[in-house]
């Protein structure tokens, strides 16, 4: 039985510890640790069964019963954090991104260089069940080389103004996913990026120096194109689509929805909006992830998401910005750490 | 080429001048004939090069030119121009049904005894393109051997009541078209048949007698059950289905549509409605069973839908009736002519 | 926190013990108890934190601290078990069917009548998110009157021949859930039925006197018609669809599959198989089922599926035997406890 | 009845002629001229009534009694021929595109300024069902603002290579429709364009100095980005998709098949591949462009493709092929005439 500590009590802390103690087998939730721990959520954590609060996530790595730690607090303190626990000899799980600063990723990457501990990525849609149906059919060679991937990704709707000052940008925050799938439905790496965007959505984003409204074209490695769709805000749901073209066929996935009901009426054939947000849609995937994580610790295997994996990302994010500011395509090569 | 004489210069009559001058090949509308004959259909008949106009289909019968007529008229004079186009050896096509009295379908089939004169009747849905999909793969035994046979047929709106009243009942009048699906999808004859039905749309269609909605299931000889389910209202359209379920799997067809357009808004994923009634449905299965039909002719071989097929739906919509009047079910063997 | 029993520990109740355990909120797993308990489903249950393992109900029954029973043995002792555990003043949750004896289902409903425990029947696919959809359309009048409901219910393949034996034929085995749903989706009740089934699956049920396919029509209190086709076996798998068809329209559900992928190759254009069976389609309607017998315990309410919810399906089923012994339509009022 | 010159009897020719004879009302093919007509064509010419058959196209300008031309000749000679046409007073109707060189259009244009001949280019998938329905929706304000266009267009398979070297270029013969599309749905111009583009289909394309794969994206003059897909070889068949997604939702259309047929076995839920190429899948928007060029001249009014249509995808393509070779995003304002 795995201990593990959850450092953040946010929302996607939480998210965590509950699928930890419900769905994740060889692991629990030990102990939990965020400065503003409420009164409300360390009576929700005695409820799962944690009885180790703290306000300091090094009481967490002091521990020595733990074995593992899930970084779930902002994204300014993940890479000290994450540094402070490999040297603690802890296995780490962070969320996505690692850092919006190349410099810290680097260091990380360092203090991981003569460590043994396991360090994922928390790039959850690896996980969900219709990406999974994707690379399988890709892996597989149905669909033959790979000639075109397409994703879309649209919010259902745009984060509010203070949100979007601090969040790094679109593509730091919200395409970061997208990128890491093209990566993941391929098995490639990105070589060139070449981004279109505006601020279609709502006007405060441009004032705040962000964009809402984004294609995003791209070269890989293996010779392939791949373009990305993004938008803050679709008025019909979360929109999460994938399509990977190649020499033999085609191979895409749609929306997941609350039921298959289609009611026919005069007004039309109406079937149900797109399940809302990404802890409806992607919730089986937060625990899968973990039991995976889980897994590669208690079997010393290599873990589904490493360092590379949260460092691409980022640099594929760094070169999308640099595109639209000077409105060219970027080679991933021109963005240095 | 050959020449055909329309007799009748209703709504059917019209589609199938239009839809030989236009799509039939080796064919050409030399006549027309109908007791009431407008001005306006005058008008119309000439504009498609059709010269001769007569009031009387018997002027059609003496014309040696024409090799064939098309039976458009209304269904109770069906029979006794059957038997008089087959005495004066023209080739016959005969819109559905041959009659509601199986005494004059006997007639009929008596008159064919010696003839060589084809007689085809009009049951187009055979010729539309998602129906037959449905037989080839069933013919092609990718299903293999057939259990169960369902078929969806809902009109978008109740016929007037005062041709309610004429039409013989739902069962000759609409659900006939399934029931020579049924026998076309599987090759197979109706042995016993139970209906259960009733007056759910419009209660006036109960005080004629009548009855709007409705549910027949059917043994057939080669073992399969066969459910047909009615109405003559489905608020959002014309709604055409089937399935054939065997020991393999099942093939399925749904309704055609105007376009693949899906909307998705707040409100909802819409698609669009059915195509709206018969004509807009199965248009191009008019021209085709009129093409085979013409075939058949030159190339001298059986029409695809004989005076059989044409007796079989009556026999089954007649043992359907006598199944609700008496609410048990009834071997097709029961009815006799 | 409720304290729940467990009585019999085959595939089911190990079902409702996990559910309980990982997604019941408000109640856990106190004791197990099977004639025929295993020494793996022993340490199974002490890993779900269940200590109380017994050989004997009865002292689930005899336990003060036990609030609830669920009872998951073999359907010919649930009728016994449901008396001793009322008596005893449990609540009770029990599989379906009650009993395929109505006497024994009359009993239980005696027991009941001086009696204060909730009592709730095992009707799971109501809780399931297609079937609650159809019925949430129904109920918002968005459909307006029912006229047809059409269920269609496929196993992916036919049970051993030893089961099928003694399982009371499939009327009473398998298609009893689609009458309860009829049940469920039109809130009214069964009034006659009309069954026409074949051995067309496996030669050998029907050697052991069952039927294997059947189409099976039946009229409702409020006028409406509803059909179900069921088959054992079908080769693409567990197929489980559902339409309701009114004056406003219709609503129809189809199946879950394991993702959304669609395969676009020189093949065709492939999608999912329908999910497996049972276990993996109706997963989350365990533990919703179990979750709102507590609540209805808890809040002393209605249970969500009473014994007479329980008694009218196996009405239904027998009813609908004696409709295909006897060839016959046969009124529920004939089907006397 | 408006009497029409074809000009050219190659294919696209002939599918006009058919189509016209058999569907366009108002108008007839009273020539058609070929400087290499073969016997066949000319017999077929005469099975469809079409008396005047000339080696050259200039027979047809004499003749006072033709109203209008269609200049269905290789892309090479369309511009020369619309002058000429133009001169002699006769309604053009020019298949796509109207020059692969921009000073000949510009000639073109010039020919028409001085001129009150009508004057259509044949971009024949802005008169699909599908790609209406979106144009509708988007019109009618369904998606509000619009802010994404996404166009899917794979072809079958790649010409042979003989015609990629007279092509122009893939953007000039194949994108040229979707650059057109991107238009017509969203009645804006574009304004910038970014390609990436490789060959992954056949490396002998890229030897004649072509692509067979790309990815545009475009910004409009009303703000919206468009993107579209290409690939000259889909395995599945002719891949024609578009989507638009504004402030209030999306539309959507996707691929027509020959029936709505799906077959589920035990490899899966199988529908019909796409309808196979252009022929197939546009054949009514032959005639309704056609129909429109007709009632545009007895009308007097607009047509529906002007001869700016013409010509700004024209200019795309330039700025596309000019964005691949210099891989930058180009302003269509560099491409000068």
């Amino acid at each position: 039985m795995l201990n593990i500590g959850i450092i953040g009590a946010g929302r996607i802390g939480k998210v965590h510890a509950e699928s930890i103690t419900y769905h994740v087998k060889d692991a629990r939730v030990a102990a939990i640790a965020d400065p503003f721990i409420s009164e409300d959520t360390s009576l929700w954590a005695k409820s799962l069964g944690i009885h180790n609060i703290y306000t300091d996530y090094k009481d967490i790595l002091k521990d020595e019963s733990i074995h593992a730690v899930l970084i779930c607090s902002s994204t300014d303190t993940h890479a000290d954090i994450s540094i402070d626990a490999i040297r603690a000899h802890k296995h780490v799980f962070c969320e996505k991104p690692i850092s919006q600063d190349l410099g810290e990723i680097k260091e990380v990457m360092e203090a991981l260089k003569d460590s043994d501990v396991k360090y994922q990525v928390g790039f959850n849609r690896r996980f969900d069940h219709n990406f999974e149906a994707v690379r399988k059919a890709v892996n597989d060679g149905q669909i033959g080389d790979i000639h075109i991937v397409k994703i879309t990704s649209r919010d259902p709707d745009a984060p509010p103004i203070e949100y979007v000052k601090v969040s790094g940008g679109m593509f730091l925050d919200m395409t970061i996913h997208d990128f890491d799938m093209v990566r993941y439905l391929t098995s490639s790496d990105v070589v060139e990026v070449y981004a279109m965007g505006d601020c279609l959505v709502n006007p405060v984003i441009k004032d705040v120096g962000d964009i809402d409204t984004a294609i995003i074209t791209m070269k890989l490695a293996n010779g392939a194109i791949a373009v990305i769709d993004n938008s803050r805000k679709a008025d019909y749901g979360y929109d999460q689509r994938a399509e990977v073209f190649g020499s033999k066929g085609q191979v895409a996935v749609t929306n997941d929805t609350n039921s298959t009901a289609v009611i026919s009426t005069a007004s039309g054939v109406t079937g149900e909006k797109p399940l809302y947000f990404f802890l409806e849609r992607y919730m089986a995937s937060f625990s899968k992830e973990v039991s995976l994580f889980v897994r590669s610790i208690i079997d010393n295997t290599e873990v589904p998401v490493n360092i590379n994996d949260g460092l691409q990302p980022v640099l594929i994010a760094k070169a999308a910005k640099k595109s639209i500011d000077e409105n060219r395509p970027v080679l991933l090569s021109e963005i240095t750490m």
